[in-house]
């Protein structure tokens, strides 16, 4: 099942996405849950699909403007530096542990709304990722329970403003400018991809591969994320983990490649979708 | 004014503090707002101001249990390395920005509620702040204006987990145990407080001084780092910048000294009050 969030004239709404069609849950489960972290968070994914049992949904996907999944996650980690080709070209080292950092909401938009280069810098770089939406919440979660706190995967743009990344040791400021960063189309829920499951994560500019992996790269796997993870901190329903982006990202390219406004900038993920994003200058 | 949040056997609630009594903004503001930050939000400080009008306040200070002043910010940023001292006993370097980490709402507790040292390490260091809570949000902040987007001050514990802090050149892991921090025990609100007001910061454990600064050693003022945040991401009513600690931490003393179950910490704040924690060992 493909759970979306989503805007209409008429408000925020969250979503089933069957076909090209979108069945509107928050109508349909009777203003029973808020948003898709509530639901998430209420376990009721066995009642979301039941609607789709009518054949007819409540819009045109291409009606609707997608929302970052998740549009209000409690917290939003992301693994740096986790493929080797991507430890490589910056020169840094493999750590024992997964490199954390964190976004925050304001810095996410939903699939085809613009991602802002902010007029700061010109330095604003593509980083196509697997994410992944915690369901059951937990603290201290074995590495072999992990995949039963998971509710799903989509796709994520960690893109990242260079220059004020390395203002300092934490990178922080450069991860979370406003709506520089992408989140979607929609979730494909965990019934459907099983644990450890090989994906396939291909970044694209404009039409150009400038990114591609498979999961079984990836140095810390998903599982020991979940478990580092929550050794520190409770995870919660709709949480956020960024796992990792490969190599190829564009400021260690030469000459260095950096988005700008016009380009185009997509996420493709073949177990889950495609997520593209126009790029525009920040008015 | 003082505000403060707090739980009592009805659950949680927000309130004035005025000598050892509470006001409870929740049930006199008629429910009106749901938490300290939608009050913040809504800008309704001056009828919280006018409950205190009533002689009697609705529950002795001594018997709500404190939560941290803003329970569940938007954003929590903490300033790193903003004391020449605590520059020099890390052995860093200043740099031309401020060093900007995250902090998870989870991460913290109230005034007298046990800070927690978790069972994976023995290196928990007390950082003894003063922490600003943002009033009006705003975008692209002026040095000049950032004043009028503060809402009060309180005193801060941004207690560290050392080793987990230093796993990866990323803090957050150690940053971010849960209820490692505290917060309280209440906001004094910004028209009792100038703007470059000289506030006077110590820090406590078991009696003893350990950290002792002004707010005119910040190498990076309050009003600066308003600015630089507001640079890249919006700030929200509520959010929280923590704005630096000074030297004296445990972890660069020889022998180091680190804080363990039965401990009391303390962060004065001359302008504010003092923020008392005990700490425990999680079970």
């Amino acid at each position: 099942m493909k759970l979306a969030s989503f805007s209409t004239p008429e408000g925020p709404s969250f979503g089933v996405v069957r076909d090209q069609s979108v069945y509107d849950l928050r109508k349909r489960l009777d203003g029973c849950h808020a948003d898709l972290k509530s639901l998430i968070a209420a376990g009721d994914l066995a009642r979301a699909q039941r609607v789709t049992d009518d054949e007819h949904g409540d819009y045109p996907l291409a009606e609707v403007v997608l929302e970052p999944v998740i549009p209000n996650p409690q917290q939003i980690f992301c693994v740096g530096l986790n493929y080797a080709e991507h430890v490589r070209e910056t020169n840094r080292e493999t750590t024992e542990q997964p490199v954390i950092f964190m976004r925050l909401p304001a810095s996410q938009v939903g699939a085809g709304q613009p991602m802002l280069r902010p007029r700061e810098s010109a330095q604003f770089d593509y980083e196509g990722e697997i994410a992944v939406i915690i369901g059951r919440g937990g603290r201290r979660i074995a590495e072999a329970d992990a995949w039963a706190h998971i509710a799903g995967y989509s796709c994520y743009n960690d893109g990242s403003i260079r220059d004020w990344q390395r203002h300092t040791g934490q990178w922080g400021p450069g991860k979370n400018f406003w709506r520089t960063g992408a989140f979607g189309p929609w979730m494909v829920t965990s019934d459907e991809i099983e644990p450890s499951a090989l994906m396939t994560l291909v970044t694209r500019l404009n039409g150009q591969e400038v990114q591609r992996a498979t999961t079984d790269m990836l140095i810390h796997g998903i599982a020991k994320q979940v478990a580092y993870l929550s050794t520190f901190t409770p995870l919660f329903p709709g949480d956020v983990i960024v796992t990792g982006t490969p190599g190829g990202v564009g400021a260690k390219r030469n000459p260095p490649l950096f988005m700008k406004a016009g380009d185009r900038v997509e996420v493709e993920v073949d177990r889950i979708g495609t997520l593209v994003n126009p790029i525009a200058d920040e008015v």
